[in-house]
C-alpha cells in the first residue's frame, strides 16, 4: 500500500478522530510539529475529537496534560476517553450505591457522581458487602497487586454483580522499548480466573466511536463518510474505525513501525484505507 | 433474581427492543399470545424495534414471515437485522465493485445494492480474482461446506481484503432439542485456520443496539433509560443491552430455561434487570 | 540462528524421530534425496520413527504409501500416527461397544479392534443411542459436511461421553498453495458450539512422543537426550519435541520457509534446537 | 452416575496415584481419616504416588510437609511435582548457564542444579542479559508483583529464549472460601501481552503421568489399565489421567462439591470412571 500525506488527505473530511500515543504524543513527550499539524486542521474548520483508551485521567486532566506538553487550546469536549463510557454505564445502570474499584483514588473520583460512592478494593470488608452494587477495573496503579488482585478475585467469587473494565488495552508502552501491563490486562487474569467474561470499554469497540460521533453531531451534521479516523494500531484504532464504517489511516509514528506494517497487515487481515508517516505533513 | 410481569414493566419505558428467537417465535412458531402483547405495545404507546442476529432474510421478508406466522402489521422499519448491519458496512467501506460470499443467493441480493455485485464463492476464480473487494459470512446455506469453505479459506489466503460476518450467531435452534450451525460458527472455523479476526456484526455488538437506537430517535426523542431491551439469550441480548446501557429482561420462554437460569446468571456474571417468564403477561 | 548440516548433526545421536509431511514428502510425492537419507540414517545405525498427524491410514496404509512414492523399506512398527493413540484410548479406557465417529469407514476400521463397532454418524439413531459409549473425529473425509456436523453436535448435546480427536491439526497441506480443513479444525468447531474441550491426539502433545519413546526402549536403551526430533512445523514438532526434552531440528523444507522462519521463531517463541534446509545433505 | 466405596475399588489395582489437595489434605490440615488410608494402601501391597502441580517445594519438604500435618512415611520418591518436570527439562535442553525466574529462592534452589544458576528477576540487568538461556515461572511468591511481573514481560520482549511454566494451574484454594492466583495465572497475563505460548508442566499433560508412570515401572511391571488416578478436579486430575488411559475416580472432598459434580461433567464432557466421596471408606 502506498504512502499519502495526511495533509492531503484529512482535507477531504469534515471530521477527524484522533488516537492519542503514537499519534500526538509519544514516551518522549509531544510528538515535534503536532501543533502545527492542530492549527491547519482548525484553520481548515475540520472538528476534530481524541480517543483514547484511559480511565486514569479526567477531560480536565487530559487537557493539562496536553498544555504542559505544550500543545495549547484543545478543549474538554474535544477528549473522549474510555473512562467516560465507564461512568456512563454507571451513571445509566446502577445510578446509586457503591462501586468497588482496582485503580487510583483519582481515577475513582471522575466516574464517582451523582449519589455514587467509590470504595477501594483494600478497604472492600470482603465478608459484609451487600452494599457494593458494581466493580470498576479502573487503573493499573494506586494498590498493592499481590494483595489486591487476589482480593478481588475473593470478592467477585462472593458476589454476583455487574463488572466493568474501564479500559480495555493489555498494556501501554512507557519508553521506546519498554510497556507496562494496563488495567485490561490485569482484568484478563481476572476473567481467567473466575471464568466469566467482564464488560469491556474502549477501542476497538463501536460505543467509544459512537460517543464521539453523537457528540459532533449535537451542535453539527456529520455522516460516517466524512470522518477520518487516525491511529497508530490496526487492532484498536484501525479495526474499530473500520467496523463503525470511518474511514481510517494508519501513522507510522508509534506502535506500529515502517518495516512491519505489511507484515502485520497482512497476517491480522485489518487494513486501513490509507497510510501516512505521521500526522506531521 | 424475583420474577416478574412484563406488563407491568414494560409500562415504564417509552421504547421496547424486543429480540426475535425466544421472545415472539419459537421451534413451532409464533408464541401463543404474542398478538395481543404487541397490541398492548401499540396501545401503550410504546416504540417497538425487533433486534434479530439474521442476515438471511431482508426486512420485507421478516415482516412477511411474521404475517405467515399470523403476526400481522409489523412495519420494515421495526425490524433490524444484523444483515442490515453488513450491507451498511459495504455501503460505506467498499461502495462499489464484486464481493464474494458463503450463503444463499437470497441473503446476497439484500446486500448487492448500489454498485456492489455479490458473486458466491464457488464462482470466484481463486487464481484470479483481483476485482473481487470484499469476502461476507452471510447463511449458513446455499453453498457445499466441504467445498466452499476450503474455497473460502484458500481464497483468503491469497488475498488480503476487508472480511465481515453478517451474524456472529455461532448456532441457533431448529427444533426444541436440536441446533444447527450459523454462518457465525463457519467464520470461527475459518478465523481459526487463517489465525485472523474478522468484523463480525450482530448483538451483543454496541452497534445493533446503536443502529436501532439511533432509529427511533429519527423521529422520536428518546434517551437510554427510556429503552427496555428484551431477550431469552444472556450473552447476546443481556449483554449487549446491559453495555450499551439499557435496562434489560430476560425471559424464560426461549433459550434460557427456568431451572437452569439462576446458575447461568451467576456463572457468566450477565446480570439482566429483570426476569419475567415471557412477554405474554 | 546459523543453519547447520542435518548428516553432521544427526550422526551424533542414537535415534531419530521425523515428521512426514514437509521432511519426507510434499505435495508433490517424495521429496527428491529422501531415499538416500534414509539410507545413510540407517548405515549409521540410527534408530528412526515417523511420527504423523494422521488417522486416516493405518501404519501399513502408511507403510505401502511411502513404497508407491519410492521409499521402500520403511517398516510398519516404524510409523507412529495420532490415530494409533486414540485406538490405544478405546482400547484402554472403552473395551467394548459402540463408538460414533466422522471420518472414513477405512479410518474406523483401524481403530475397530478387539470388541468395539464403529458406527458411522449418518447411521446413528440420535434419538435412540445408549449403546454408544464413545465419539470420535477420525477424518475430514467419508461424510456430508453441513448433515454430519450438525448431526454430531446434535448427538453430543444429548450424549454424555468420552469425545476424542484422532489428529489434532486444524488444516493441512494439499497443494504449493492450498491447504483442506482437518478433522482437528472440524473438532474445534464443535467445541465451540458445545463449550467442550474434547481429548485431542497428535503432536505437540506429549503422547506422541511418549510413544514413540516407549517403543524404541522396547528394544534398546535410548534416554531423551539421545534423540533427535525433525520436524517442518514449530507449533506441532519443535514446540513438542522441546517440551518432551528432546533435541530439535527445523527443516526449512515444508510449512516453515526460509524467509519467515526467524520471525515465526521471534514472534512464537518457540526454538528449535537446529535450523537445516532440509534432511538432503 | 452411582458413587461407590474408594476401598472396594482401589483393591482391583496394583497402583494408585493421587492429587494431594482435596484428596490427602485441605486448608485445614490433613483430611481426618488419610492415614489410615494409606495404610490400607500399603498393606494391600498397592504401590502410590502422589502427583501435585506444584513448584514451591522439593520432595524432601513435601515429605516434611506432610509429616507436619501428621501423614508419616511417605517417600520422597512417592511424590511427583510439576516442578521435577521444569527441572527434568532445564536438565536436558540447557545444561548450563542461568536462567532467571519469577518466584521464591526456594522454589529456584530445587531447580538450580548441575551448573545451572538462577537468578531473581529483580536481578537481571534487562539491558545487558545475553548470558540468560531460560525463563522460568515457578512460584507466586518472593517477588514484588508489580514491579516484577512488567520487568519479565519487558525482559522477554527483549530476548528470545525458552520459557517454561512450573505449575500451569491458574489459582489455589487457601481456605474453604478463597483462592490466590497461581503462578500459572501470571504466566498466562504475560503470554496474553506477549502474545507467545509457553511451555507449560502440570496435569492434565500426559507428561506428567508419564513421569509418575516411567517411574514405578524402574522396579515393578505395570500397564495403564493396572493404575487408578484419584483427583478432586475434573479438568486436571481426571482430564489427564483419561486422556492417558488410566482409570479415573472423583473424590468430592475438594474442588468439586457433590452438589456441582454432574452439573459440571455434563458440561465439561470430562467424565470420570467413579466417583467416591472421598478416600476414607
Amino acid at each position: 500500500m502506498d504512502k499519502v500525506s495526511f495533509f492531503s488527505i484529512v482535507k477531504n473530511y469534515k471530521a477527524v478522530f484522533l488516537d492519542s500515543y503514537g499519534v500526538l504524543k509519544n514516551h518522549q513527550g509531544l510528538i515535534e510539529g503536532v501543533v502545527d499539524t492542530i492549527k491547519l486542521i482548525r484553520d481548515e474548520g475540520i472538528e476534530l475529537r481524541v480517543l483514547t483508551n484511559d480511565a486514569s485521567r479526567s477531560q480536565v486532566q487530559q487537557v493539562q496534560m496536553f498544555e504542559d506538553l505544550g500543545l495549547r487550546g484543545l478543549e474538554e469536549k474535544e477528549i473522549i476517553t474510555s473512562g467516560m463510557l465507564a461512568r456512563q454505564f454507571l451513571e445509566l445502570k446502577i445510578k446509586t450505591g457503591k462501586f468497588a474499584y482496582l485503580g487510583t483514588e483519582n481515577s475513582a473520583n471522575y466516574i464517582m457522581k451523582n449519589g455514587l460512592t467509590g470504595i477501594p478494593i483494600s478497604d472492600v470488608d470482603i465478608e459484609n458487602s451487600s452494599d457494593v452494587a458494581a466493580f470498576v477495573f479502573l487503573d493499573d496503579e494506586g494498590f498493592d497487586w499481590h494483595r489486591d488482585i487476589n482480593r478481588t478475585i475473593n470478592f467477585l467469587r462472593r458476589n454476583n454483580l455487574p463488572i466493568i473494565v474501564a479500559n480495555s488495552d493489555k498494556y501501554y508502552p512507557i519508553s521506546r522499548d519498554d510497556v507496562a501491563v494496563a488495567i485490561g490486562g490485569i482484568s484478563r487474569l481476572c476473567e481467567s480466573v473466575l471464568n466469566q467474561k467482564f464488560i469491556r470499554f474502549g477501542k476497538p469497540d463501536s460505543q467509544m466511536f459512537m460517543f464521539a460521533y453523537d457528540d459532533i453531531n449535537e451542535t453539527g451534521n456529520f455522516g460516517k463518510s466524512d470522518i477520518l479516523m487516525v491511529g497508530d494500531t490496526l487492532h484498536t484504532d484501525i479495526l474499530g474505525g473500520n467496523k463503525f464504517g470511518l474511514k481510517t489511516l494508519l501513522v507510522l509514528s508509534g506502535n506500529t513501525r515502517a518495516k512491519h506494517a505489511e507484515v502485520k497487515i497482512n497476517s491480522t487481515g485489518i487494513i486501513p484505507d490509507y497510510i501516512a508517516d505521521s500526522i506531521l505533513e
